[in-house]
């Protein structure tokens, strides 16, 4: 069957962007190779030919498709005080992908940080983390934070309605994804950022 | 059965305690009313009794449990800037709680808003809009944002960690909960709390 195959990078491809799917869906332990195959149009033998099994595939997922994907990790951020709805957009444009963090979060350590993609993961915080450092030395952050720690409270502020969007939405009584939520949030947190600024005087009225 | 208990609100708290752990762990999908009454040490028809069923008794959970138990909306928080560790060692103190909040998040409309306690919850959350206005009345909090707005961002640069923490772990080498990465990032966050107050020059190295 593999032996026959066209284009192996394309059926690889395939396998990852229906495994990414079906991941978000049903989580690790839900999730059936069976299904990933159906989704993809590929004859499942292809799966394990390729990575060997649902954990080798669910590793590929999380350590390679963000290379291409969305998410708040992808591309360029905006400058601070842009960042924060700039990120806001980015993972709200990749519900998937969030999906599949809040899986990880549930279902390590089978799933965690130890099994899935820690090192290519790692790479693409650390540029983040960088990311930071520019701002603070641009004076767009304050230089006296840690910036990995930084780098958490900066993401947690801007995906908080995206991680629990019920939480927000009896919080606020309209739902995070509805275009007037998103434009509240957004100018909200482009106001927060605002404080973070180097002489900015926080508190202004 | 029913008609022979002893002390029927002391069965609904040892239900419903019982069904918070069960549903952390598991979910709603996934939860067993049978594995539900074997937590609690009582008869499966106790919880027909008093909920109805699996979605009557989570319903419950939601609303009801928070009453009594931690987590992040519970008791009256610190000031700022220690809020937000206080805010992050109250919720870490309630990992069942995390949990079931994720879940709602993956589950949503299973279990989402629409059915879950909102209004009991969103009484809760009141309140904390209530303190986010006190603050920002007493300068140590910035006056020019919308106070529901600022009660997700806060809540979010708090407990990022606790809803993620996977990809805390990949970002810094250390696991959520662990003394080493809790003493940091309570640290951290009393720094960046510090830059929101009114006069906070932000920035300052």
């Amino acid at each position: 069957m593999a032996g026959r195959e066209r284009n192996p990078e394309r059926s690889r491809e395939r396998i990852i962007e229906a495994a990414l799917g079906e991941f978000a869906a049903k989580g690790f332990a839900g999730a059936r190779v069976a299904a990933i195959a159906r989704r993809a149009g590929l004859n499942q033998q292809l799966i394990s030919h390729h990575f060997g099994g649902k954990l080798g595939l669910y590793r590929a997922v999380m350590a390679q498709r963000r290379r291409r994907g969305g998410g708040e990790l992808i591309g360029v951020p905006e400058q601070m005080p842009d960042a924060l709805a700039d990120f806001f957009d980015r993972a709200g444009g990749d519900p998937d992908w969030v999906r599949v963090l809040l899986w990880e979060a549930l279902e390590a350590p089978e799933t965690g940080a130890e099994v899935a993609g820690r090192d290519e993961r790692r790479a693409r915080y650390d540029e983040r983390v960088a990311w930071v450092e520019s701002e603070q030395e641009a004076g767009r952050l304050p230089t006296d934070l840690d910036p990995t720690m930084l780098l958490m409270t900066l993401l947690g502020s801007a995906l908080y309605p995206l991680l629990l969007p019920d939480v927000c939405e009896i919080m606020t009584g309209e739902r995070p994804g509805s275009p007037r939520f998103d434009e509240r949030y957004r100018a909200h947190l482009r106001g927060f950022a605002g404080h973070l600024g180097v002489g900015s005087l926080s508190g202004r009225a």
